[in-house]
């Protein structure tokens, strides 16, 4: 199945959030990361000024959003939830991490509609909001910092649904795919950008050919991580030809 | 290298911040993931209430930034650098995905202090900016709408470098580690809640041995899936038994 097709079959559902500009980032959020389908149990303020602020350019995800009473109506036609979860709860679903959490949530887009759930801001999912789901997920947080911001929690999994969702290499823009383009430069190119370094080192008597000592190999290390390109070797040997000119032309002189 | 001496080696760097509530969105977004060192290169507004309301219980990062007047200057000490970019530049540093440049990074943390520079909300880095880094990186938004939010950006990389220091398993929070505990149930176990449950779908009527169909199979793959827990075979038992009990007493009065 196409990853877009997937990606549409993703909902985002919201329980009970108190601050609209959460609502705004999480929107904005789930927009760049190519999913479109957002619900709202019970949200305490919405629609709002500050969510649309918050949303910028995904106001219309706000738009469609679904506004639900209950989460199980938010859930209907769904065949996998997952839960954001911080804790482990004494009798709540399996919980794991996000790579292995969104895997089996996109295995099962294959066969319908998904949710991954969110809790509000400052209690998370209530026992029985996580009973409503088939899975927990916790991101990994600092063990001593883990208030993630529900926006935050809301993109870190968004973007790991569109990394999953492409196998990793999800498409770039337009903007990425046309790079600079100057060919590598040819083995050959390269050596005979080391022949006439090491003439002008002898020239100027940094390089003593009877005592080599290892100079040339580091500088062979050095040219060779880089992988030169034929501009490259060309302006470098254009430099060595310019201290070749002055060279000769002080030499004259002294 | 421990992964915490790792993360301490890192600093996220933000150049010319508009927005002091995004200041405070990193701070939060780094503490979540373990990071500590902020830099700023001149922030518009900054020590600012707004970013200090963002920033929630990371707001002792705020109090230890960095402020510098130049890029260079906030860089000075570090072995390798990773500009965030939307774009490809004509002779900007080459440009990879967040996993693999979040592993370069922490391969040269190995080796001293690291950044990841991050640019203006509007403008993101600009040219002489990202010329001061070794590497670009490319957070890979839906190419048709990849307005990421300052603090999201930092979010989602700050994640993955958590997720790479700790070689995709940090270690989560004690409320995670004392699972319910009830031992998964024994093969003989199960098999004994399928006889059981074979005998009361016989008396029920709705299981005919001689013609038994596909019922057991079936019942078999469902139960099997779930791998049940010693507890949940009983719980399931003694709804059972109390079926028959139910089925003996009402047998008696019809």
């Amino acid at each position: 199945m196409k990853p877009e097709v997937l990606l549409s079959r993703i909902r985002i559902v919201l329980c009970r959030p108190s601050h609209p500009g959460n609502i705004g980032a999480a929107a904005r959020a789930m927009k760049t990361m190519g999913l479109t389908r957002l619900s709202l149990v019970e949200p305490k303020h919405f629609p709002d000024p500050e969510a649309e602020t918050r949303a910028t350019g995904a106001v219309d995800l706000l738009k469609h959003a679904e506004i639900h009473t209950t989460l199980n109506a938010a859930l209907a036609g769904t065949v996998f939830v997952v839960g954001l979860s911080a804790r482990r709860r004494d009798l709540g679903p399996e919980i794991g991490e996000p790579r292995e959490m969104v895997e089996r949530l996109l295995c099962a887009a294959e066969e319908g509609d998904v949710a991954l759930v969110f809790g509000n801001e400052t209690m998370g999912l209530s026992n029985d909001e996580i009973q409503c789901c088939h899975a927990a997920v916790s991101i990994p947080t600092n063990p001593e910092f883990s208030s993630l911001n529900l926006g935050s929690a809301v993109q870190v999994l968004s973007y790991e649904v569109r990394m999953a969702a492409f196998s990793g290499r999800p498409p770039v823009s337009d903007t990425l795919v046309t790079p600079f383009v100057s060919p590598t430069a040819k083995h050959d190119e390269v050596e005979g950008l080391y022949e006439h370094l090491q003439s002008v080192m002898t020239q100027t008597g940094f390089y003593n050919p009877e005592q080599p000592g290892r100079l040339m190999p580091k500088l062979r290390r050095l040219f060779g991580r880089i992988r030169l390109e034929r501009d490259e070797v060309n302006i470098l040997r254009g430099v060595l030809a310019s201290t070749q000119n002055k060279t000769r032309h002080g030499s004259r002189h002294d």
